[in-house]
């Protein structure tokens, strides 16, 4: 038995996919229970709910030993407004526990791995069920969370270096606050979404400045660019190479992650 | 005489706004002599030339004893990119100048005044002639740069503490890089355009975790907001609020400074 909670530290999902992914875990994973929270599904501006309700879904998930998993519905916006006050507030029940999520579930997952709470993990959330191929994504997560899998594991994974993956905003907006992790000796993994091509090399003038003493960067998907009134002139990799360069950070290519359904989990450490 | 040179470390200008604001300059203020490096029009991509080109530029301007002030093109994206290197190749007659712009410019002030280099003022440049009221905010700059600017000033400045003014994505991203100047004690006035709200809370979580001991903060105009698909629910200067009190950093009203014509003039300090 793997009993999963479900809550939303960001923005809402649909019952519809609630039901999906229930359905589908229900298929596959006999073994799995899914409690989906129903803030996930509150609207407040923005937000799945207040700071508050967010935060009390958050805590209530984590602090229940009836739950051996705690799974981010969806990212969007709104993680880092809870995170730091959940620090505080995870009990010793929240350490034992997996945390699975990606994107601005990555406050989160900075914050947990910083205070060594739990087991951080990148990979799919609920809410990628609504992309195309997106059962298999949300099978890949539930298939971890069971213990069975091994088959999504991000390659670069296990391979001496202890790993993490972020969202490369995310990484950024967490340099220098109470919820960024140490990295030195750390295999870093980035992607993004939907950030323009100068967007991307603003964000890596910033992490750059900020990553010394990693064993390396890997840099996965950069998709959905919008298109800009003239081209950039460089692309994500270079982009990326160059800022190492000036920083004497080793690249070491391609990593299997990103903002779709071939995303692969990354348990970090 | 005040002679002024103008280069361009982010984005071209056309000639037709040049040679309007060549034409002002000489009808206002005869004793204003402006010299536009050919640089600023170059394109290399989305920057006005290559990296190496506005360097070279910027240096010429800055390490020329003919001039007296560096004033910035235009905004855009791209000084992040040469503004280390400059700050190690500015020369002794850099020491003397003003460098006056705004928004992108502000990677290379905030270097400056890291480096107490120059007198760096955030204020508006050559581009603005496109905007509605464009003949103010370049009359404004010229009259400041040709010492008779005091009535463009912003009022808070020179009320016992050291100011700076910065857009908000740029000193974000100036937080923890070799770029970014000791705060301690200054107002700093933020401004912002062109930003989701979300963007701008994600911005001032993490910008508010890096001004610990300013004497206070001041909003400029936060305009040109982009429709969300669904609104944020939170006002700017209540972002701003909330997360000053998080982090104690006493908020103290609003600043007359934004990407627009009123744009005022803060030289740092």
């Amino acid at each position: 038995m793997t009993r999963i909670a479900v809550c939303a530290p960001s923005t809402p999902i649909l019952p519809e996919d609630a039901a999906r992914v229930t359905a589908l875990a229900a298929a596959h994973f006999p073994g799995v229970t899914l409690d989906i929270h129903p803030q996930c599904f509150a609207e407040h501006g923005h937000f799945a709910g207040s700071d508050e309700a967010r935060l009390a879904a958050l805590l209530e998930c984590a602090n229940d030993p009836a739950y051996d998993a705690v799974w981010f519905a969806r990212g969007g916006y709104g993680a880092c407004r809870v995170a730091e006050d959940s620090m505080a507030r995870f009990d010793h029940v929240a350490k034992d526990k997996v945390f699975l999520g990606y994107s601005d579930a990555g406050y989160l997952l900075g914050g947990l791995y910083r205070a060594k709470i739990g087991r951080p993990v990148h990979g799919p959330m609920l809410a990628d069920i609504r992309r195309d191929g997106g059962e298999a994504a949300t099978l890949r997560a539930l298939a971890y969370l069971s213990g069975e899998g091994a088959a999504g594991i991000e390659s670069a994974v296990g391979q001496g270096h202890p790993v993490v993956a972020f969202n490369l905003m995310t990484l950024a907006m967490l340099c220098g606050t109470r919820l960024m992790p140490g990295l030195a000796g750390h295999v870093v993994m980035i992607e993004e979404v939907s950030e323009y091509l100068y967007a991307v090399d603003r964000l890596m003038f910033h992490l750059s400045a900020h990553l010394g003493g990693i064993s390396g960067l890997r840099l996965g998907r950069v998709s959905a660019v919008p298109e800009n009134d003239r081209p950039f002139g460089i692309e994500p990799e270079a982009i990326v190479r160059h800022w190492c360069e000036r920083h004497s950070i080793a690249f070491l290519g391609a990593a299997d992650i990103g903002h779709d359904a071939d995303n692969r989990i990354v348990p970090f450490g």
